[in-house]
């Protein structure tokens, strides 16, 4: 018989912390959040994630680990995995933290399973989203980076290290590209990440003066018709366009849900990724890849987080 | 007990038909090849390709069907896969021809498994070349065009119509790109393969009356210093370094095979193709990367598709 206990599902990123407990179809019961603290030690902020877990399972009136079908948990990377000590970019307190084998003496004898939160996000469309029925998927989130996961003949992919889907990183602009955060330059996540777009549009003469704007006040303006904010909102696109007519090619893909806070410019961005993308996207087999937004919004994390537990045969291919 | 017959292979590219008898530890026990005809219509070539296969089983001497465990094939794309209607590009009279169905015609009831030959040879890296031991693998081919299969968590990616591995048409150059016989521009295919080579020096001062010069003249030139040749090279290099960084950082590959002819220029390719790549792959995970040159040569067509056949639940995931 099937395991009817609900999972925990844990997202730990740079903005918040958010817990919840999910049932085996992937719904979540029950959830809470809050921001991520800062200026707070490895310990502290351990321990501000495990008040929030009590809460939960507290609200959603689980007394025992014994009641858990099992803890997924999904966290910025990099991070060595399986193994989980995790060293996200955007939470410095955690340097090599053992995320994975805290949540294991929480927890007890139940399985706790841990990836990459993009990784989770791809899982949770493939579940239950955007990306439902099909055996080839990327999933990205175009946020303040911009991260990934593949799903290829409908399993996830962990590549050498576990960090397959970095579509960030492709390179859609090697002749002049900008320097990018990690070490390279004329990358995906150079260009159309959140900063890098409030960065160039500003350059551009866009409120040039005004310390803090981001891609969401950028995409504000676009609405209103601002034509360097458009302008910026169409590099963005052309250059997503690019990387996934590139990926399209390389891993024939059938659909690829785009998430993530800038996804919400809507048309601005996903029609010059659509013209970009079909000028690339040239092989008959690449013709028919699809491009949809993602559908779980800010609950795909704990999805994904929950997909590990429940249906590790696809999601989960570590120890 | 382990099936000790061996396999029949066959190999069918625009220049050369090849075909082998294989054991079933990938040695190739006899086989032949010769030219790919021109100017015969889809029947003539057919009964070209059967007569082959007659010489080389009677050579081995094999009788009957059942003396073999299956037949494998690679076959130039694109095609219909796993039905194995054929059309490759550079055999105009086969289109949508039923090689598949006319391969299991002549054995009757032994398995008949057929792919691209690009898969094909990844397979062969994989199982008894340069990609051995590892789980992480793209096979390319640099020839009159750039081909590739791509081997992910230790098993050949097929993808949502069996054409994953296209490394040729990851996008290099956006910007100011050639235009690509694939209908796009800037592919990787677009720059580096031996006739765009070729072309490009010949626009720039190379041999640049003389028709038909290829790119196996144009290394020949380099090794002897002709600068134009060794830019054209190094422009090539180039490109294919950008396009496995791309890859790399995509798939978290492991080993990067390249072979194909091109391949033979040695330095002259892979030192621009390491400056490139190194330039590009700089997430931590991507610095690990190896590119090493193909180590079946010739023979891993013909190796490849006896992968098809004795390990097929790591390189065949057809029906």
């Amino acid at each position: 018989m099937r395991d009817a206990r609900p999972a925990l599902a844990v997202d730990v990123g740079g903005t918040k912390l958010a817990v919840g407990v999910a049932d085996p179809g992937g719904r979540l019961i029950s959830w809470a959040q809050r921001p991520t603290p800062r200026d707070l030690g490895a310990e502290q902020l351990w321990r501000t994630l495990d008040a929030l877990i009590t809460q939960v399972l507290r609200t959603a009136g689980i007394r025992d680990a014994a009641e858990l079908a099992g803890v997924g948990c999904g966290c910025g990377g990099p991070m060595e995995w399986p193994s989980g000590r995790v060293s996200p970019l955007n939470i410095p307190a955690w340097r090599a933290f053992p995320l994975r084998d805290r949540l294991a003496e929480r927890f007890g004898a139940i399985a706790v399973r841990l990836h990459n939160d993009a990784i989770c996000m791809v899982a949770a469309e493939h579940w239950r989203g955007a990306g439902r029925g099909s055996s080839n998927v990327l999933g990205m989130v175009v946020s303040t980076g911009v991260g990934g996961g593949l799903i290829l003949d409908g399993h996830l992919v962990k590549g050498t290290s576990g960090n397959a889907g970095h579509i960030g990183h492709v390179v859609v602009d090697p002749a002049s590209g900008p320097a990018c955060t990690c070490g390279g330059f004329g990358c995906l996540e150079a260009v159309a990440r959140g900063p890098a777009l409030a960065e160039w549009a500003q350059g551009q003469g866009w409120r040039p003066d005004q310390a803090g704007v981001t891609a969401r006040e950028l995409a504000g303006d676009g609405a209103q018709g601002h034509p360097v904010a458009l302008a910026a909102l169409r590099r963005a696109g052309r250059a997503l366009g690019i990387a996934i007519a590139s990926a399209t090619h390389l891993c024939d893909l059938e659909v690829v849900s785009v998430g993530g806070g800038l996804s919400q410019a809507g048309a601005m961005l996903f029609d010059p990724l659509e013209e970009a993308l079909r000028t690339h996207a040239k092989m008959y087999f690449a013709r028919r890849v699809r491009v949809v937004p993602a559908a779980l919004g800010q609950s795909a994390g704990l999805v994904g987080a929950a997909a590990l537990v429940f249906v590790p045969e696809r999601y989960w291919a570590g120890d």
